[in-house]
């Protein structure tokens, strides 16, 4: 397998975690994306994996010449969609950075491409593969706590400084989807089912100078099995906080409760509650999808989810944009 | 003061925590409100308090003949708006079981018949005296957390068995008004703020053979103090959960956040993160109410706020009931 990599802006780490796992995989050649990004991150993260890709300014020129198997899309968001489509038109398998479109226009067309292509596409979610995660979805999943009725998703992060391009909707995106995907990704895996309807609120007051920056969000969701939903997403975690973020999921079901919160499992169930502490999974992101392309495994994710969540964050924004219930 | 009671269905046993703590009040007389119910619970936490109350069959006749200066209101759900109406007729006060009515209808009756009135009203948002949610309020009210952007408020109750009445939207109300009434009034009095926008959802699929009882119910509010906030509501702690309840606030804000699990506060601002233990609260709700009255004090729950809130829960109800977003 032939790996070429556009840009560093996101999580192309989870890459580097797991390259070295991939018996044959050759990363080729790299491209910053675009004039203003350096390609020296890409650069000392592969040859600490041992890899001296190419260097290419031009990313639609490194897909034409060196051909490769997968792209890793990591450059500036308002291009991902851009980056996925040409990938596409070139059969060329696609580890986006989530979300892979910051508008619906362009969702649709990322959709149009793929349906005349052979590409396979991933989002980075990779937050599915977070240990406690993982975990409490395998038990959810085997009917540890019966049949999913209520999801609470939290994502809290450290505000920190962002770069400039998180000011505005159009380079960003909208803390919705950059944000708050994790938390739509872990209720459409752990109900295991797809949005009905979303009603959205958010706020860009007193984002501490950064624009139209959403510092906070809320969106409650039906889901097509009948489950309720809701996330919660804010940049309000004080810097003093233990760390970065602060995930947490919390699932009520007809036979349990169960809660992910600390990187702990917390679990309610006839036998009373108890504190699960949870495995190392035992696969990683970036691995799992190039061994799903090998016919191995099934990836956690795959091309339709990735397309569902995205949809999903995007309708969210507009139902928080319009003060609208929007039905999928 | 001279007081009366109607009924014990609900949370009436705040008047016996505390009725022995008002100089000169007299329990004078007991009605079971309805001819299904016994006397009985109320005359054995009288006789607990010292009191041995006579009792009226008819909670209307007694009203009349007692004249007391506070009535108790705790008997059939569907009879509170009725009995805080004829309470007001008489310029009786009113401590009243929560929701105080279940329709909206009937609540504009209840205002229609205090304008006349000199009576005074609240209802039995009594989890505001919890220990620590007390102990968080006067955190967040003090500035502990800056301004306040985002609230979650969490209901968890085990089913256990329920009273027929509760599988009948006309005598129960419905889950969002019954048991998310202290979410609502949690978010109401942190935020320090009334209610803006609210879309809500809820299902009684599942409900354990509850009839149309709701198993679950979410919700998304704007205030118009700007901030954000949801409500989980839900009936799926397991019976064998270490308690009954798992109520929960989460509250982030412009300089810190603030929860409320498990009977402790945690604490994350500049300093970093702790867990406070509450102090007992040095006040509980049924003397608040009567010391407010004597003017010796303020309730920490007005006339005002219990209007406001019961409009809030069946406006909420209203909105999940027909899948629209209600502007307040």
């Amino acid at each position: 397998m032939k790996l070429c990599m556009i840009g560093m802006r996101g999580h192309s780490c989870y890459v580097f975690e797991s390259l070295n796992e991939i018996p044959g995989i050759e990363l080729a050649a790299v491209s910053p994306g675009c004039p203003e990004d350096s390609p020296a991150p890409l650069l000392e993260n592969a040859a600490k994996c041992g890899f001296s890709p190419r260097v290419c300014d031009d990313w639609r020129e490194m897909l034409d010449n060196e051909k490769p198997d997968i792209v890793c899309i990591d450059g500036k968001y308002d291009l991902h969609a851009e980056m996925c489509i040409e990938a596409a038109r070139r059969n060329i398998h696609i580890f986006c950075e989530k979300p892979i479109a910051l508008t619906l226009e362009s969702l649709d067309a990322i959709e149009d491409a793929l349906k005349t292509s052979s590409s396979k596409l991933v989002s980075m979610v990779g937050l599915r593969y977070d240990p406690a995660m993982y975990h409490a979805h395998r038990l959810v999943a085997g009917g540890a706590i019966g049949k999913v009725k209520l999801i609470y998703a939290q994502k809290s992060y450290r505000l920190g400084t962002r770069p400039d391009f998180y000011k505005k909707r159009e380079t960003y995106g909208g803390t919705i989807p950059w944000v708050g995907s994790h938390a739509l990704d872990w209720i459409m895996w752990f109900a295991d089912s797809g949005f009905a309807t979303v009603a959205a609120t958010q706020t860009s007051e007193d984002n501490f100078g950064n624009g139209s920056m959403e510092i906070a969000a809320q969106a409650i969701f039906t889901m097509k099995s009948g489950a309720l939903a809701e996330a919660s997403i804010e940049y309000l975690r004080p810097a003093a906080a233990p760390s970065h973020g602060d995930d947490r999921v919390r699932i009520a079901g007809t036979s349990g409760v169960i809660e992910v919160r600390d990187g702990h499992i917390i679990l309610i169930d006839a036998a009373g509650q108890r504190t699960i502490e949870p495995d190392t999974p035992d696969r990683k992101i970036f691995s799992d999808f190039v061994f799903g392309l090998e016919g191995r495994l099934n990836c956690l994710v795959d091309t339709r989810q990735s397309l569902d969540l995205t949809r999903a964050c995007l309708l969210t924004r507009q139902a928080a944009d319009d003060g609208t219930i929007i039905r999928f």
